[in-house]
Formats: C-alpha cells, sequence, structure tokens
C-alpha cells in the first residue's frame, strides 16, 4: 500500500498531537503543514519532522503531492478550511464537530460528492480497537438487547473567558467541544433517531454552556444519558447496560479498554497496548478508505455526521444558544 | 439509654434483613412480629428471636410494650398500615416509598402531627456512616461547589409479571422501588426545588415503568441524572461533581465505601467495615429521636420526603403512569 502524503491545516494542540500519532500510522506520510504565517507554519513543520511548511491554507491544499489534509482549526473555521481544501481535489480529514451547525455541513457533503471527494469527521474514538471491540460484544449478542447507555466527558478547565473553550466567538461551549464524543457514542450503539430529546445546560458568564445533561428515548423504551462539562470533572466513562450483561469502558474518548460482565457471572476484560494516543486509527481508517476508492468511512458515514449534528441543533435550540456563523 | 421495643408489620424478605439487623443496633430489642396469619408471625417470630406473634396488624400496634413500629408490607398497604400504628400511639418508621402517591401522604403527616407521634421514612441509605462522610466533604467544600451528581440503581430482576416488583396492583415499577434511592440522593445533596424536571420511562407490558431517567436542573445550573431500573443492571454508583473535586460511591444505595478526589490530585479515601447490611444505622437514629422526645428526624425530615413524593407523583404524572389507592 502506497503511503498517503498527509497535509495539516492549523498549529494548536491537537494538530500536534495528531502529528505525533502520525508515525504510529501505517502508510501515513507526515508531508506538509499551513498555518495563517509562515513562522508558525515552519515552527510546527521543524518541531514534527514535516517536509513542507506554508504560509497559507490555500497554497497547502494546492501542492500536489498531499494526497489528504487534516483540518485542525477551531469549530468556526472549519466549513472554510474543509472547502478550500476540496475545491483543491484533496481528501480531507476534519476536526469534530464537523461544523456548526447542519447546514454548514450540508454544504460540505453536497460538495465532496458532487467532486467525488473523501470527506470524514475525525471522531477518532469510533476507530480505536477498543470500541471496535465493544461493538463486537454488542453486535454478537454478549449483553442481550441493549436497554440503557451512559457517556461523560466533562475537564475543569481554568476560567478563560477569552480562550476556545469558553469564547462563543470561537465556538466555544461544552456541547460543541466535548459533547460531540457521548453524542456519537450514543449513535454508534442506538441509533440516530431518538424519539425524544430532553436537555438542560448551564449557560454561564461568557454566553456558552458550560456543562449539559442530555436524556436521549428511543422507539421500544431505550435510553441514553449524556453529559458533558467544560468547567468541573465528570467520570468520563461509557456503559452500555443490555438484558443480559454490561458493558463500562473508563475514559471512553480515548478508550484503551472495556469490561464486559455478563449476568451469569462472567467478566471478560479488553485492553489495549498503545504508546500512542489513539490518533493512528482514524488516520489508517482515511488511507484505507483512500486505497479502495471509498468517499466515506462505513464506520463514520456522512448522513450519519449530520444526524448527529441536526441532533446539536435541535439541542442547541432548545437552550437558545446560537452561534454567529462567519 | 432504655431499650427501644420494636414490633414490626409484615414478614417478608425486608422484614427479614431488618430484624437481623436489629441486633447490630444499640438501644434496640427485638420484640413483636405482626402478620394477616398467626402462622406467618409465629414462624418469623421464631426465625429471628421476636418475644411476640400477632395475627393481625391492629393486635400488634395495640401492644402497650412496643415503642415503635417498622412497617414492612407492600407500598400500596403503607397508609393504611401507619395510621393503625399511629392511632395506637406507636412511633414509626415506614418502609420507602413513603406512600403511593403525596396525598397519602400529606395525610399521615398531618395525623402523625396532630398526635405528637415519631413517623420517619425508611431511607436507610441516608444514615449509614458512609453517607455522614460524604455529606461531610460536601459540607466542608472539599470538592468546591457541586456542579453535577449522578445517581443511579438497577437491577436484572427475573420476568415475574405477577411479582411485586413488576405488578402494578402491588405498586411495582422502578420509580417507587428504586427511584426513591437516586430521588432521595438528589434531595439529599442539592435541595428540594428542582427548576426543570425532564424525564423518560420505559412502560413495559405490565403497565409500570421497567426503567427511567430522570434530569433534574436547578437554580445556578447544577443538575442532576437519576436512573432506575428493574429488568437491567445499572452502575449503581452515586457521583458529586463540584469545581474542586469528585465524589464517587460505589452501590450508594448501600454505600460502604466512598471515594474523594480533589482536582490537586489528593485522593481521600471512606471504608466503612460493617457485619450487618447497615439498617442498624436507621434503627438507631429512631431510638435516638424517640430519646430526645424528637417527633421526626432532621436527617430525614417530613417535608422533604413529602417533596420528594410531591416530585415522584409529577414524573408518574409525565409518563401517565397511574395506580388505583386503596
Amino acid at each position: 500500500m502506497m503511503n498517503i502524503n498527509w497535509g495539516i491545516i492549523g498549529t494548536g494542540g491537537i494538530a500536534s498531537k495528531f502529528a505525533n500519532d502520525l508515525s504510529f500510522a501505517k502508510s501515513a506520510a507526515k508531508y506538509a503543514v499551513g498555518s495563517r504565517t509562515l513562522e508558525s507554519a515552519e515552527k510546527f513543520a521543524e518541531e514534527h519532522s514535516f517536509s513542507r511548511a506554508y504560509g497559507s491554507y490555500e497554497e497547502l491544499a494546492a501542492d500536489r503531492n498531499i494526497d489528504a489534509i487534516y483540518v485542525a482549526t477551531p469549530h468556526p473555521y472549519h466549513k472554510e478550511n474543509v472547502l478550500t481544501c476540496l475545491r483543491a481535489g484533496k481528501a480531507v480529514l476534519c476536526e469534530k464537530p464537523f461544523t456548526m451547525n447542519a447546514g454548514e455541513l450540508e454544504e460540505l457533503i453536497i460538495f465532496a460528492r458532487e467532486k467525488k471527494l473523501f470527506l470524514m469527521e475525525a471522531m477518532w474514538t469510533r476507530y480505536l480497537p477498543t470500541i471496535k471491540k465493544v461493538n463486537e460484544w454488542v453486535n454478537n449478542g454478549s449483553i442481550g438487547e441493549v436497554r440503557h447507555i451512559n457517556a461523560e466527558f466533562g475537564f475543569n478547565a481554568p476560567w478563560d473567558p477569552n480562550g476556545r473553550l469558553l469564547n462563543k466567538q470561537l465556538g466555544g461551549g461544552a456541547l460543541l467541544d466535548v459533547g460531540i464524543y457521548p453524542l456519537s457514542f450514543a449513535s454508534m450503539i442506538l441509533g440516530t433517531n431518538p424519539e425524544k430529546i430532553l436537555s438542560t445546560a448551564f449557560i454561564g458568564d461568557t454566553g456558552v454552556d458550560e456543562q449539559f445533561s442530555i436524556t436521549l428515548s428511543y422507539e421500544g423504551g431505550n435510553t441514553a444519558s449524556l453529559h458533558g462539562a467544560i468547567r468541573v470533572d465528570l467520570s468520563n466513562h461509557a456503559s452500555i447496560h443490555g438484558t443480559e450483561g454490561t458493558i463500562h469502558i473508563p475514559s471512553f474518548f480515548m478508550a484503551s479498554n472495556a469490561t464486559l460482565k455478563k449476568k451469569n457471572g462472567e467478566v471478560e476484560i479488553f485492553q489495549e497496548k498503545r504508546a500512542s494516543l489513539g490518533y493512528q486509527f482514524e488516520i489508517e481508517e482515511v488511507g484505507h478508505c483512500i486505497h479502495h476508492g471509498l468517499m466515506e468511512s462505513p464506520i463514520m458515514p456522512l448522513n450519519e455526521s449530520l444526524e448527529i449534528m441536526k441532533l446539536m441543533d435541535k439541542i442547541k435550540d432548545d437552550w437558545n444558544l446560537s452561534y454567529m456563523i462567519r
């Protein structure tokens, strides 16, 4: 399998982590990085051993040696940045949340499909071996019928009203930043069509949701209880409760182990050993799809990303939380 | 301190467990048991070393040597049974849920206050040393300001449509049976006045809720996420998330340990060693109140029990779940 030459747009924290894990990915080469300033791009390229550095996203997108571009800018810039890459004919992996709302995402999906270009949401959790194992347990009936899931992700960020997390202009708030993880997890296990969406949020001084609780209920009585926070630590686990057993996943967003407990007392533990953070699995999925001529990943299809974004839109509406879109 | 002579009304599973733990309680004596049949009462009295056995609740209530009576009959009988005891001038500890609805409970409270008799809900969780320690941590600011709590209690009972748990005639359903635990826990930590009550339930074939999810939100943005189930195992833990740390309580309804994790990395573990199930602490609280002439417990005041019952009424209304009251 030939190497995929990767370009990265953005030089922040998530771009750095992704760049580190590129070294762990099969068939992936660190190639170029683009920033709004050449200085910043050059610094990043040197630190992470990339061959090329560009002082604009357009220049990076135009590099004919690049196969795939990872968009790692703040949420409100995603749509514009993804379009820049797609217009240049590149495959794109876009950091979550994909866009600021479903309208923006629909535009990207239509464009990518028209141009027959690969596009995927960087929901890296879903490609982890532990989560693959969890799906296997669920699908082979190890816990019987699923009845309830719980997923929460919250951390205690320091009070910085101008930082990305709390700044409304930069798409701050718990739902967009961490909420996408439990929502995507619920979607993976229970599907994209909840019958009822109940939610509540605490909107803090900067006008964004500092914490939220969402309950989804589905036909047949299944429920999902989802929580997120950026000013308080949560348990960060996910659990799946079925008629014949329970699956528990500590730190589920970056899962490296999971426990299956059956009603009959049997216990199975899956433990993954990895030196990386775990981004290489989404990177390898992009490579796999490109090599096989797929324009989207069957593990995280675009329609599902869109349904999840629509759900987030509904939830934000319920909170009267709206963002200015660029 | 003189011994409290205890009488028990009912001879089922919970009556047996309570009787066992009476041996562990200070200043409490096993005295009499009452059943609808003398045979059943005599069997229970022999098994648990009680001095007297009565073939009717009225006869038991009339025994002048009894100081306090524990009502351990199925939920729909509580009101009638408590009234029988109060009319005979006895202090009463009533198994949870206190009654089938707030109207019934109000009647009991008014009657007990008029007669100046002690009355308390057997919310045994609240009197456990571990929960006392948890309250101490919360109140001394160990976790800063509380922002979110989670509490869930669910077990996987076999399908028995005529058994107490699933039978609507007998007050079956998850909310009444196990729901009272997370609701009472939320009330203890966050108070009795949620601003918003969001809930969903799965109403099964016997017409009762087999599982539920409740989100309560409070002024200032605090939230409680509460779950219960009688046909699926849940995690059964409670956690309290604050701005400066988190408290985790495994099997919180029968808590024997809790862990405090502070933001600064400090960890404190409280571990209780007990040979009993833990009912002796509520038994001792009744004794303490009687000896001090208190007509209700400051740890579980009647008004709080009533507010929780009103909350349950609202939640049941939202589900269109109503019970025939005797």
